[in-house]
């Protein structure tokens, strides 16, 4: 029998792609490159264009509008730009490619925020070896289906489910935090963006976090699953989603506790179990925990939105001082807020503090750096899960 | 309290992100737009651009390459293009943006094959339906971390694994397919571009395939998990993978099986265990179903390579007929090979054929249209599946 030399194998399978063809010789450029000194060097294999810019976060905004930097051409027709050392953190970035925003097609790393894919990538020895993979034990994401008997339009919905390590071999029972995403995201965006698995793996393995199950639901109500995972197919997200904010999630709640307590080893009490969420996340968070007022011991609010529309009339979002005296006198063992100071929800936070303060409620208030940003949020789940369960 | 209007919620979120500001108005592009008649128009803003192709998977290929076709820009700046009719399938595509390729910005599903990630979509209507999520029960996919003692290079390996809708509130055990990706893939290969596990959830809803749990581990040796889900961090994946063809995945694929009878309700049985894979997969297959001559009963070769090159000595490719004559007196349920007519591996596999013939081996074999794509692979995942612990 003839043999298969694995070179001839290698040169024709590499060639075999039709997509690889376009790049010519192009195929071995390096982008981002992360030097020691965290500067960053963008390289794009662009012969033809007239102009191309880099656009990533670590930029300074103005109006919501970062100002993209200029590429050079070098000899070979490759753009390039090198940024100055960067502060440790995961960053999203885009090229302007006469005109066009693309992705850097050297970097299979992409995360997605509603219908925007950027390319990312992390500055370490700092604050994002939290949101690396180091090498510690790892817990496991499992995508699964859950009824939801209470849901009237979507009662079959996927959620995203993280189990510590050790979970699956041992006796024990373990607390629960309920995760909850913002306006336009899903069951996949604490753990793509918010890079919650890795977070989690991090903590437990310096013993800062307890171990614990998170659970991500999706907290759109007509929308059973993240884009391109429900029947609905392949289409284009956006934050126009109705029944968000006006009762839904908040009522249909219980079905997620349930499915989370008779299907997985975790502790059914109200000491074991957190809720949190950012944004939208947070608005549900505060409003699902006041109206089941027994039933969690931490609630997380990540740059939380407060109060739903004035049109919004939903029993859910009545009685709002009344039924948080009545979740303080309850107990709850941390109940956590935290803003940055440019967020454009700051002012309406403000408000709610004054609210709690009337009432004595007590609270911990962390105000930071940023604004409505998935890098605040990253953090904020970094400090809240080191102070639960404890 | 003041209220927050949804309203303006909405819109100061939709203007929030640093990466929408590049798009100016042409945020609402829809694209691809799949008509009823099965053609597609793609749609790319690019009022600077010079010249926008597209290049897809449909177009006819010569000497590997596409001919991409050209877009033409409408008074609004949108460059236009829209197929003829095209058959059911799942299709990936690239722009030219004045040659500079790019995945299509109103697109959010992508998929990664080694280093380039393509845009998709679906047509439907035919047999991509089972690639397709339809509003059938869905069994879940978890990406776990297991240990393999006899890998002296990354004992600690990233592993996905699909179990059947039921899987977890039933006491009965299901057979298992070991299912194995190809050079320059890993355990995320068979669920983004091989749709495993909408396929599985498809078949077994119309009762063609029998419930089963699904293993896809990473067959590269030394890389313990997907690119960017290890702790060596962001980078660019390539076909040089050291031991990949050399032995090292055959000897130390006992420890899948164990962790997976260990930890999973399933039947440790030879008539319950299949083994399948494309390419490299189907190597790997080929050899450890005969290495380990008495463990599966159902063995799946798509577009296999046969043989390593001629430098690599192991034992474990020695003695092919002798090792594949003692497979077929041990018995073999069912021995499955299909190649694509214009694959460049089919020469050899039809040298191999012969050498089946001159043993007696029985085997199915399907010869099917088309070469080493992922469009074949799918369907003979479908096929093989529907055979399978009968």
């Amino acid at each position: 029998m003839k043999k298969l030399l694995l070179l001839n194998f290698l040169i024709l399978l590499s060639s075999s792609g039709f997509s690889q063809q376009a790049l010519g010789g192009a195929g071995n450029i390096i982008s981002p490159e992360v030097h020691e000194d965290n500067t960053v060097t963008f390289r794009l294999y662009a012969p033809n264009a007239r102009e191309v810019k880099v656009s990533g976060e670590w930029m300074p905004q103005k109006e919501w509008a970062t100002i993209p930097a200029e590429m050079k051409m070098n000899k070979d027709s490759v753009w390039t730009y090198t940024t100055k050392p960067l502060p440790s953190n995961l960053y999203s970035y885009s090229f302007l490619v006469d005109g066009v925003k693309m992705t850097d097609p050297n970097n299979v790393h992409l995360v997605r925020d509603v219908a925007t894919v950027s390319s990312i990538f992390i500055i370490g020895n700092g604050k994002a070896e939290n949101y690396s993979v180091n090498d510690v034990p790892h817990g496991t994401v499992a995508r699964r289906w859950y009824n939801s008997p209470s849901n009237k339009e979507k009662d079959n919905r996927r959620i995203t489910i993280y189990t510590p390590p050790g979970y699956e071999t041992s006796d024990e029972s373990y607390p629960v935090l309920y995760l909850l995403h913002g306006m336009g995201g899903d069951e996949e965006a604490w753990i793509a963006l918010g890079r919650a698995s890795q977070i989690l793996d991090n903590l437990i393995a310096q013993g800062k976090a307890k171990p614990m199950v998170v659970v991500m639901p999706n907290g759109n109500y007509v929308q059973e699953a993240a884009p391109g995972e429900s029947s609905k197919g392949f289409y284009k997200p956006n934050f126009q989603l109705p029944f968000t904010m006006e009762g839904s999630m908040e009522s249909s709640f219980p079905d997620v506790i349930d499915f989370v307590e008779n299907n997985y080893r975790v502790k059914a009490e109200k000491e074991s179990r957190a809720i949190a969420g950012l944004s939208m996340g947070g608005f549900h968070s505060l409003h699902i925990s006041r109206y089941y007022p027994d039933t969690f011991d931490y609630v997380g609010l990540f740059s939380p939105a407060i109060m739903p529309g004035e049109n919004v009339k939903s029993p859910i979002y009545e009685n709002l001082e009344e039924t948080l005296k009545q979740q303080k006198e309850n107990g709850v063992e941390l109940y956590w807020i935290a803003i940055g100071k440019t967020d454009f929800l700051y002012k309406s936070v403000e408000d709610f503090r004054k609210t709690l303060d009337q009432i004595k409620m007590n609270y911990v208030y962390r105000e930071t750096e940023g604004g409505h940003t998935w890098s605040n949020w990253r953090d904020y789940l970094v400090e809240l899960t080191q102070l639960l369960f404890k």
